[in-house]
């Protein structure tokens, strides 16, 4: 059911200890900690002697100890050690998994075979600490994956459910554009509103009064990665044609989205900034309003997904509007068929 | 499975603000509100759009926006407005209910075709107030309406569970009268205790001390409206001829059964009185007692539920006492039938 | 599914007072109570009438009278009483099982035919009051029996579950015996770990310092009881071959494994000593110990549950601690073959 052969965000770098961390992803428990040489380790979460889950088991040194038995895994998933006996049995061992740490994130190859490195994202905004401040967070949503998607790519959502943060009448009055690449995986949508109110979450931390030009411009790369370029700027004053923008604020406004189970996703998220560099201030502003905004994302979610699940044929009146999420959906159908399912 | 060419009670008048009140009735999600101009408003709690639930969105005006991207809806459930655009789809519509306001309780059709006025239930006791004095308040419970049926046909089990407030052993020993008239669709229990003791129910409110003429009859009219017509009386002194009934104490006891799934139900209740008329200590003594009665039914209902959902072939053993609630069943299956179900 | 012609405990006699205890049993609800002469009852807990549970009933005199409508029933089960005629339908009795209570435990048979006396286990050390002090308790697993039988046969995870308190590297480095004596239905382990440091629950109350013998010997009868022969003594002094012993400090830990439903089980405890006779101040510390112990086992068992159960064909890898335990699941497989199932 799941699009596996994919890089996803498993966790943030900042929730990984020695302590293992029990993690759902694509339906697979994973057990994701540091070794005590600080490599970070993703062993299947699942001792093969009786069952029992290695997340509850003890790191020391390199490897980690089944907390039921003491089956010992190293960091290759192999076991090398189980209890009363010298013997180790060759079916004893546990899947690893390749995770790449990348600024705040965590990711996991989700795939059977060799990690794709050419797949996995590049988020230059959230390494790039000298010009780019960020904050983030992970929030579980007990709502379908294809839930999330619908929310992010459609943000005329923002007026109604944001309203006083970031949502304002225009966001759901402006009409977007649409551009779907399939050789590229990536879904783009635009929405430019000039000379528009500018919303608390902007104007607190730009200082910028009054109308301004505001562009949101979406980057859906399927299954799994989100980003969002916003651009607030005065009226008037956009990009010259080499691509400066001195005048403007620029946002990245990232989208980790994993699946944990069909009905289940993990929605990690990543605002980097080109203002107010090391701001702390500024950086607890923002991480509190976009941590509401996930906020009411996540309870909208809920309820839809127990709402809808239940009347599985709700018949959906689609608008132009809509566009950007049946042009996702379309995308991660395609990919899903080319997956050789039959 | 529900009997849905009828009234049910949906709301307490008292519960119904500008803010939507999300109730499942019959298996459907409701949104009953009142509109700025005070109208009592239920519209199908789901968005055609994506499913959001109307009941989180915001009343503007006669209208109901939705909270996610603001489909927005007048009185009749026709979509006057969507995001993005001017053109409003044609299938954008969604149902309204025939709501009636009477007394406290607010009725709704759940019926596909027209609303039948006739069919209505008339409380008259709730709604003169010059005469009558009444409290009332609402209850879930988490078991069939079976179950809450069989409840209150059989009044015996006052003496058990409900000793202390309403039950005394003759409530149990008496022997009962039952009628099932199959034309006017109601099913009638006659118990009349006389020189019994006076339970703490009456004792507080009518101030007679001793033994009692105490009176039980109830007129269930099927499927969701119950009325228990209670005499308290000085013993020995029968309604005359022409039914005056000057020496006695008079209360109504209404139930209103509204099934919300195949396994809850609302359990609307409401007492009227024609003595101590705007007394507020009386209200409030007879709303404590009264809630603590429905709550031990909602107790009992709800284990009974757990226990015999779970074993469905229990072989129930009647006796006289249940001929009421046997009469209930063979006419609430009649209803069912003539429903033309195969 | 269960071997229901056994004996299981049922309930601590310490539990049973008039006022009912309801606890499901092998998937039937039994309400087992002391009637007002003291006797131990066990019925059946559904009324024959609507299936109210009769636990929550009163118990008078000898009697039980429903919480609903008064049906009443002695300790046979035979029902005396119903509400409103003097006529007692046939149908109107319940099941009632036989119950034995020994030492601090209450025994139930819960086969269909005679209780067969010959199958009850024996436990003098939980009687003999004068020679061994015992304390005692239980807990509710949620969980399948089966899970708490590998737990039980398997100590090696003492090292790991219960490191601190019984726990030490010798229990799961130290080699097993096994034996399954199927005509007298015993599997038995042996563990006898020579020279080994003696764990806090043990130094604690023998005083003991540094080294110890100490020995585990499992005796194991399918389905439902569990005995530990625990041996502590100083190094190199083995019983005499008559079977003195009095160097040597004696605990006799017991388990009544019973299931309630497919997956759940109740764990009941009991350790009995013959040291430290009626010293209150080693009950506490012991029944705090072993309560704790019997915690992390329920803990961990019931995330295995969760666990193994979702993903049932979990391919186990056993190793040699692991012969006890297979030697009880033949054991049981076999019972259940015996059982005439096809």
């Amino acid at each position: 059911m799941f699009l596996s052969d994919n890089w996803y965000v498993a966790a943030l770098g900042a929730e990984l200890t020695t302590k293992p961390l029990s993690r759902q992803i694509l339906g697979e428990h994973v057990a994701i900690f540091r070794n005590e040489s600080g490599r970070i380790v993703a062993l299947a979460d699942q001792c093969p002697h009786r069952g029992y889950p290695l997340s509850l088991g003890t790191v020391v040194g390199d490897e980690l100890v089944c907390g039921y038995h003491g089956f010992t895994f190293d960091c290759t998933g192999t076991c090398v050690a189980v209890p009363g006996q010298d013997r180790i049995p060759s079916r004893a061992d546990v899947r690893s998994y390749a995770v790449v740490e990348q600024g705040p994130w965590v990711w996991i190859w989700t795939g059977r075979g060799e990690a794709e490195m050419s797949l996995l994202p590049s988020t230059p905004w959230l390494v790039d600490t000298e010009n780019w401040s960020s904050v983030g967070g992970v929030a579980k949503i007990d709502a379908a994956f294809d839930l999330l998607v619908d929310n992010l790519l459609d943000l005329s959502h923002e007026t109604f459910l944001h309203n006083g943060s970031i949502g304002t009448p225009e966001v759901a009055s402006t009409p977007i554009e649409v551009e779907a690449d399939e050789d590229s995986r990536v879904v783009r949508v635009f929405r430019h509103m000039n000379s528009v109110d500018c919303p608390l979450f902007y104007s607190r931390t730009t200082g910028l009064e009054g109308k301004v030009d505001r562009w949101q411009d979406i980057e859906y790369s399927p299954p799994g990665y989100y980003l969002l370029h916003s651009r607030i700027a005065p009226v008037g004053q956009p990009p010259l044609p080499d691509g400066t923008d001195d005048h403007a604020f620029h946002m990245k406004i990232f989208y980790g989205l994993t699946p944990s189970t069909e009905d289940s996703v993990y929605d990690f998220w990543a605002l980097a900034r080109d203002f107010c560099i090391n701001d702390d201030e500024i950086d607890r502003f923002l991480e509190k309003m976009q941590t509401g905004v996930v906020q009411e994302d996540v309870d909208a979610l809920n309820i839809l997904q127990i709402r809808t699940s239940r009347v599985p044929e709700v018949n959906e009146v689609s608008i132009k509007i809509d566009r950007g999420g049946l042009s996702a959906r379309r995308m991660l159908a395609t990919m899903s068929d080319a997956r050789g399912h039959p």
